[in-house]
């Protein structure tokens, strides 16, 4: 028996009392949670919840790995150097050797790697200062529904207004995502106010895109749409860098979700599932021309969060030292597609559509309401999904990239039976109506 | 024996080719760090170094604590949830309860706690944001030498030009730090300019200060300054910000920096030692009345690090439930004193000036060359000590808050000797200048 | 005779030796000129050039109209108050009361009048700061080829590069005008980002708008889209800008060019031709409830321009009493409409369109140098023609709104003759190159 | 008989209706003028006013002038290009040739001229701009109490918050003047934050500077800190611009306020006064080597106000031919100065300081209320002055550069009476009070 599931069951009140207003998942995903064990999650009674958040995006391979467990407590053991700023040390060392070996290498990929203080924004941010430097221009692009992080440039950046406080850089022009207007070609709008020199447009330091924005409503970027923004930035000599932070680290079926369109970008930022363990890690990879870095201009006093380091070394090794990961992941995604495009088709006087790429989906519904109410019934069945995307349409289907084929039908029967449920709900509303009038 | 100490003494090329050229600690400290503790690290050839530098005051008890590792081991092995961005968990409740009993109720302090982005870079934003918010005011007021991030709106609080890439937030009006120009009284000229309705400044959103500020050369704000300070904020209805990153937890010799002063800000900015044990973690704390963040106005993936809450919540339980801390300090903070006044008095053609409180000092060069050759000088004796202020001519002081008395002049000693074998260099070049002459 | 006309030619040596290299018209037009009167300017040599250019549109009724130039002698005889500031004085009562009375209440609208600093970049900040004072928002939109300006935020909604300095301001957001982009409906791309709270573009103070862009290429917006406009800014609670300068005071036909839409703005801007003589004097028209300036809020030494205010009410009195001018550019429209309809037949090789409304016409040609030709062959022929918009490809007519049916089918004949020639040469050249191939 | 005399008395309905409440002056100058001459103002009762503001400055030389008048007759008369954008013109180049052979070159000063739109604040807004191009950075250093315009960069530079609209240009740093604070060296605080790395202030692009502010309050720039300032900025190659907008053009008893200091700006900007009649006109001289703008880059339709030029040119012939108006302005000035240093010596309870140079005089009450009170009393007495500074605790003395010492005279004894009667009403107060207790 685990000690942990003795623990008493708590009251929330400490969090309402003394926690700040800004709290959000906790409030509709009300429970206190204990422990939490691959794809489960387990409350102060003991319950388990099957996760299909995964930390928004941040423990694409599940909760507490073992192995990756085990190099933890091996490295607290042997009293590493914890906060060890830029320093060297051998938890580093190990880490960039494995990543340039195992992750760059085999991809024909040539970039440095900047340690950021380690959180998304802050890797946005000091990819966007490295631009501006570079270039010596001061605007950037990002896209309508982008979400890139919560400080000044990162915010503005970010599309959400409900984030976007006074805090947020002025300097962004705002392009039109892919298919974001039916009928509007995108980038060749953005062609147009490139080359027209009085378009209002400067030509921006860089722009920075998600290949498959997961805030915004897992908004998928077409192979032939990357492609064209890679030419146009290139021929504009705009730098391009993609935020991976929430999309890369194997979420949509390889380790850079830009693989698919086979571009090369500028920059790359990487967070969230980096150290594989849910330890705070940031990396910027950078071309080598675009390291023009002096000795600490960039820096955070968390840039050498070791620990992450250990088991982002050890994810490395545990998951992307072979094609093992990879061929799950593209079985598993064959069988949410198969089950997503029958939701599309039984469902679509509820569903507007469900997109995705690899292991990250989303059920856009017409109706914010059913989208609330599907989360609220898979909560009972004990899952955990959340939304996303303007008005929260969109449930996002986030499970561990190494997830068993069993808990990943599990986890859509779920789905699917909450849907049918409220399918059937409003049918018999649509009746009683009918019999009322 | 200790598994660690058998590593192999490994080469830096892995850095020097794979990492950007922003990394700057480990071009002076040169040496590969394999183990910590305590006060001391380890390299792989198996030698200690005294360090003094705590990474740059986020290790205020030093390396791995073994109550604070015990309880971070238990909460791994239990499968505690880690990324658990601000969802109910036994470990933030826990932390949560124990800040409110042991640190602010018994400071008579009320104050709401905003678990932000785990950088100090993060907190700052979102004191800032909610600042902004607040007043519906746009400007910020921080000061000369001061240090608060590296993101855009913390960088435009930041004052060291180094850093000052485009990504800095205009809209801060600069005012000068206690003692900033001689015969200067800083807060009458800001009081001046609010006063004075076309003095060029608005009345500001907030002031943003640090009570001794640390990477802007140990400067250090006195108890009278703060408190006019205060009654100016609160006099034009400004918010008053405590930056006590770097300052708090225990670095001045009690829990925050501001204590000393006796004042209570509007919203305190805790970061870097708040963890313990080196762990990304931060927190906003804010007046009741501040807290008007919408549910997710302000969020962050890493906001829920669990293992530092862990961790935060054993350091509590171990340093802040009883006055045996702070009465340590005490003591060691006259053994300091003691040896800097003599420094002061030895080598005034070396010295401008030592200043400092609690377990935070600063020795001031007139020159920073020797400076420069005071932290080589250390290296050699295998202490570990850095500079700040503009152009490094301060060496700062930081030892860890708990360290024993002996490893404190131990490192005193390092220092005194080192000084004297400049002072002794300069003599004889003089000396031989002299002959030669 | 002139004595004016007695004037010995003159070396142009004293403009580049000491004028600015920002001078740019008298690079094209090389002429020294010494008088004018109505639709003609006079070089030092005696020598007549028909004026197509007015001004850059400032000059709407003419050069040196008899009625106004005897009113302002008058008023200058009589020592009338000239630099007044924002005093009372006769001039200004008179202006206020003809405008109200013979331009405003016939056409049943209701503003106030700011009299602004007198150009135009400045009563389109007096209009912005009025807006974000007014919503308490800080955004502002403006559109592609737009042109408000060289001040700060004027320069901020420009939309031409080559004077986007760094003086603009960045809190813009840039739509794309009527038919910016083929099979692109701008007004739906604009309304789904207001609606979407994550689109990145905050609910902003006002949207500025020339409905006819003149700078940027003679770009109509038709009235359909001009009615959308203000119904999405009412909906959106939206300010609705009106830069008049240009494309006001008659010039479309009728006094206001948004009348042809039958739309009502918040505020409109008023410039160039308001003073009927090329004298500075701007207008800020808006509605009762937006006029919350505190006295001297907004200010400029040169509001009080009193001759311009002068001859502004005798233009009132000359041109605006009645319907004779509006008539009478209706009948010349016709004439234009016929000739350009044959150059859109005649001339499709070398002319994309010709568009416009009222007596403002552009002809977009496919290929710049002929553009450049056109007006250089115009030149030869004394006839002054510019161009504008993106790449200079579109020629401008901007005859005298008052110009007589013969003078202005001189015009049209030599750029139709002007056009024939560039024709023949380009078919000349193909049948050499056929003949040397 | 001047026929403007027989005027009707009209009520001041027609503003108070219509007009915007932006205006200012009119609301304590109440009366309806008419013409003025000279140093006089008429009102519509035929009553003369004793004018010492001056149009703000804008009227040096008078009202209306005979030799200026006949000038501009004659040019009207003669069908000269009034609107001539930048075109060549012999109103410009008579201008241009008087500016440099009478006014720059006997005082060894080499500058280009270029003609922006013709008000105080697009000047500022073409020297900053240009200041930034030529530099490549972005900040401007503006000095308290400074009043540069109100378009969005100058509104930045402008120190009143009263004007501080969302429009103000956010990258300004602002600076104490001399004296600003008593005991603080404010040019040893600038140094010392350019020289210090982490002040927090940037090296600028450029520092904008009147020598006396005159809106902010008639301080006084020494001719010491005025050379100061120039070598500061020298030795950090920041580019100096002086403001001579309202205290150039003879106020200050010489062509250029700075001549009294010997110093050479990088850049000047003038205004108000330049053309000598009231009409609006801008130069912005500027060395050499500054002037990179490409043709057409920085511009306004109104730059080609001939009516100016034609006025500004005569007002060179006639006052800056040879050294009359200076030696006038030399005795008028001991006079002002003789019964400014009574004031200071009688009146010290209700004057702080009476400070100025040349024409350019103000006097500083203690309480803003009987500064008012004065402003009233003059007014009974026909004479209208103004005030100026923070809380409008200084009265504004501009009488015209050439009055007759008798009008001179007269206006001093207003003021003194004036003075005198508050005086004596306070005493009387005083003694009633005394009185009644």
């Amino acid at each position: 028996m685990n000690t942990q599931q003795q623990v008493t069951p708590m009251t929330t009140d400490v969090f309402s009392t003394y926690e700040s207003e800004a709290r959000t998942y906790c409030r509709s995903i009300t429970e206190v949670f204990v422990r939490a064990k691959g794809c489960y999650l387990f409350n102060d009674k003991g319950e388990q919840y099957l996760d299909f958040l995964s930390c928004a995006g941040a423990l694409n391979y599940g909760h507490n790995h073992p192995e990756l467990k085990a190099k933890q407590i091996e490295f607290i053991n042997s009293d590493g150097l914890q906060g060890a700023l830029d320093l060297h040390t051998h938890a580093k060392a190990e880490f960039i050797e494995a990543f340039q070996q195992k992750v760059l290498k085999p991809r024909d990929m040539n970039y440095k790697m900047q340690f950021t203080s380690p959180t998304g924004t802050s890797v946005v941010e000091s990819a966007t200062k490295l631009a501006r430097k570079a270039t010596g221009r001061t605007k950037l692009v990002a896209f309508t529904n982008g979400f890139h992080g919560m400080s000044g440039t990162s915010l503005g950046l970010t599309g959400n207004r409900h984030h976007r406080q006074p805090n947020a850089d002025p300097n962004v022009f705002r392009m039109p995502f892919e298919n974001y207007m039916e009928n509007m070609d995108s980038l060749a709008y953005f062609e147009q106010l490139l080359n027209d020199k009085s378009s209002g447009i400067d030509i921006p330091a860089a722009v920075t895109v998600e290949t498959i924005q997961g805030e915004g409503g897992i908004n998928v970027a077409s192979v032939d749409w990357l492609r064209r923004l890679r030419e146009i930035t290139l021929e504009h000599e705009i730098l391009l860098i993609i935020d991976d932070i929430q999309a890369g680290c194997g979420r949509t079926g390889k380790f850079f979700s830009f693989e698919h369109a086979g571009i090369c970008p500028d920059m790359v930022c990487l967070s969230k599932s980096l150290s594989g363990y849910g330890y705070p890690m940031s990396v910027l990879l950078m071309s080598d021309h675009l390291d023009l870095w002096l000795p600490g201009e960039d820096n955070g006093t968390f840039r050498g969060n070791s620990i992450a380091m250990v088991t982002a070394k050890a994810t490395i090794d545990q998951f992307w030292s072979n094609d093992m990961l990879e061929n799950h992941m593209s079985a598993n995604e064959q069988v949410i597609k198969n089950v997503l495009a029958r939701f599309d088709r039984d469902f679509d006087h509820l569903i507007d559509e469900c997109r995705g790429r690899g292991m990250m989906w989303g059920i856009e519904f017409h109706n914010p309401q059913d989208a609330a109410d599907l989360i609220s019934l898979c909560r009972k069945n004990h899952m955990i999904v959340e939304s996303c995307g303007n008005e929260d349409m969109v449930i996002k289907l986030f499970p561990p990239l190494n997830i068993d084929v069993d808990n990943l039908k599990k986890g859509l029967d779920i789905l699917e039976n909450s849907i049918r449920a409220i399918s059937a709900e409003k049918t018999q509303a649509i009746v009683c109506d009918g019999e009322a009038a």
